[in-house]
């Protein structure tokens, strides 16, 4: 392994690692999101939902649909089956912002890290699309894990 | 449309707007994003590069595949050809984490900001995805639209 | 051409047919469907959006998104770039089912029938799949070209 | 749940349900749907196949590679391996159309009716793209399940 | 430039170049590809179509559907518009393999060598797969570009 | 079964068949290709990696991710989870080409020969792809399976 990065092998090369010897488990994780924008764009983005209309389901949508494209997206990610996904998106409480949960779970032999944080990323990126005629400097921060348990790293729970 | 979002209409539903009347023209877009990680996962993912490994090789390549994904990720997108896509990425001076640029260009009827920032995004988890093993608390930061020329709403560059 | 079918060559081969030299003209297209079922599940899925839920909407976002995987789906089409896409769904006056119009617009040089009808097919059986465990017997229905323009083969309105 | 849709969240938001602590189990469905169109069309696309053609081999390897991409599709469906896809293609008693029959199998922890139905579906408008220069007015019909087996909710049988 | 290599950049990075001042021309490429397998396996390919069933059609629509995945699968490939795919399967004269033709043509800013040479590839990749359970030891040789026209560095053929 | 192939029902009709009775397995594969080139081109493409840039990292990370888009591209192979995949880029020693290997994993239902062979189609490819600037007369030879494992047709390895 080069440079310690478990991805590159002796040569540096990177490939796929071989996970097939690594224990069936439930695994679950949970990463997180924040969308800032203008306090005008997010009250447009949360207010044209509910009875408004479709803009937070849009977004639910695509991160739901992004975390199972996961492995089609990040290169050295292994295929896996998604056994549940939800991705729930609140405003902070300021106004300032708009905060994405993403949680994976499977059960498998290898952990859902990628695609809660892709599907964080891809709702929050729609987030953008949606409100970028309002605000272009809309900006994406502390896109990162959350939580994850489930395999022989152990559990895992960011300290805030 | 509902409370001032293009991407809804009268009734506050969600549809991919008609762009059928745009002027055809060049347009750019250039994104970026910040992976914070432990100064020993920077490092390893730089030297996992160049003549050690393929690391940044990886996530280089994957921001441009995703950046011609875009419109399948992001569901009001519309598809459009790109004419050229760079990823760049380089360490902070701090060395505190990688810094990812991605730019985008085409010639058509709508801006490619979402493909310059799904590039970035996607390099971005892809080193994420890479250096996770060291340092599952990396986080990535200020993912957002760095300048933006051609078409109706004019150029943008955002200020520092 | 074998049987009169435009999409097989002389030796009745499957081919996607050459439209090099067709004019570059606006064409538009519009598919609807009908989605059949229990009363009970008709209002479930219309309750379960506007304030109250994202049946409808995620019907509306998966449609949209199908339309732009139709060259993926359909093998001998052409894939082009949609200018526009909507998707509404209504409840039929008698409460019986659901109805799904889709329209689909492109600059180019084929039509987007196919991409109108892969949509509205899609919308539908994603009420399907939210419906399912209410109703199983639910019936998608006359699936079918509303009405098309551009192209030189004229416009089309279906007669009622 | 809202509104009794097991697709929803008790806020009406749209998840990906979690089947984790669902039986793996063989599971089983077959669906179906009807193309109608003039019998001059149904003819040339019977004729175009066989030795005449790759008319019906074309629908029945679209519905076969539209069956794997069903949690693409569809929102919310979880990603599964399929271990059989059949696709059978037959006219009518009576020439007025072709009876599209979809059969799909996984070992697995969710049932396999959208794969058989979104196969059926594709399959269906494979024949109508095919179909289309002779007759735009070809119409899908009784798209629907008819039968399924495996899983807690019990077999399924259409009632004719 | 790197070693001579357009896709490279001055720092030897990948990126997708620069089409955009490119003429838009019409652009054509034919590629090829021999699958040697025994004769037992050719023979069963090829009786395997036609009236006794979908062997070669299975292989010609997967080379056609493989053509519009092209820029999925090569990674600096640009996003373009196909105006026509075709692919031809003949025997080889002395029994001992089957020929595979593909053309692809656009309208375009960039060639379309890497359509055709990706549908020859996958519609001879098919034909292993179909044949694999005959003869294994069955080899694809001779994938090249046959031909091409249109773009600035001019028309070529390939030199017996 | 039509003509001893496994892919055609009785009626000669394509269909993915059924491998739910089929044991779970370890399975692996290994397939391999040699893309031949000018002197110059080969040199191009080796000295464009290591210190000097992506060349060989894109067409490794290609291989990889066409390894797992297998079963969208071959129309009657089974979706699959990998559990490993290498790709290898090695200068034939009389430096006329370079020799692609390709290995893939999984413990699943059906064997992998297909994923690796499309890893090492894909990959050779790429290295087309980025030499055709200076060499459009490469040519990708010698594509096919070296040897395999696991599943009960038994272990294969090619006799040189």
């Amino acid at each position: 392994m080069a440079s310690g990065l478990t991805h590159l092998d002796a040569r540096g090369q990177a490939h796929m690692v071989d996970i097939g010897d690594k224990a069936v488990t439930r695994r679950r994780a949970v990463a997180e999101a924040t969308v800032l924008a203008t306090r005008e764009t997010i009250t447009a983005l949360v207010e044209g939902s509910g009875n408004k209309g479709d803009a937070l389901a849009t977004a639910r949508i695509a991160g739901i649909m992004a975390a199972k494209k996961t492995s089609e997206l990040i290169p050295l990610c292994h295929p896996l089956a998604l056994s549940k996904v939800t991705i729930d998106i609140d405003p902070l409480v300021d106004g300032s912002g708009l905060h994405v949960t993403a949680g994976a779970e499977t059960t498998g032999q290898t952990g859902v890290e990628m695609e809660a944080l892709t599907a964080a990323s891809v709702a929050a990126l729609t987030l953008y699309d949606m409100g970028k005629a309002m605000d272009r400097a809309m900006t994406i921060t502390d896109l990162r894990l959350a939580e994850k348990s489930g395999g022989k790293s152990g559990d895992y729970r960011r300290t805030p």
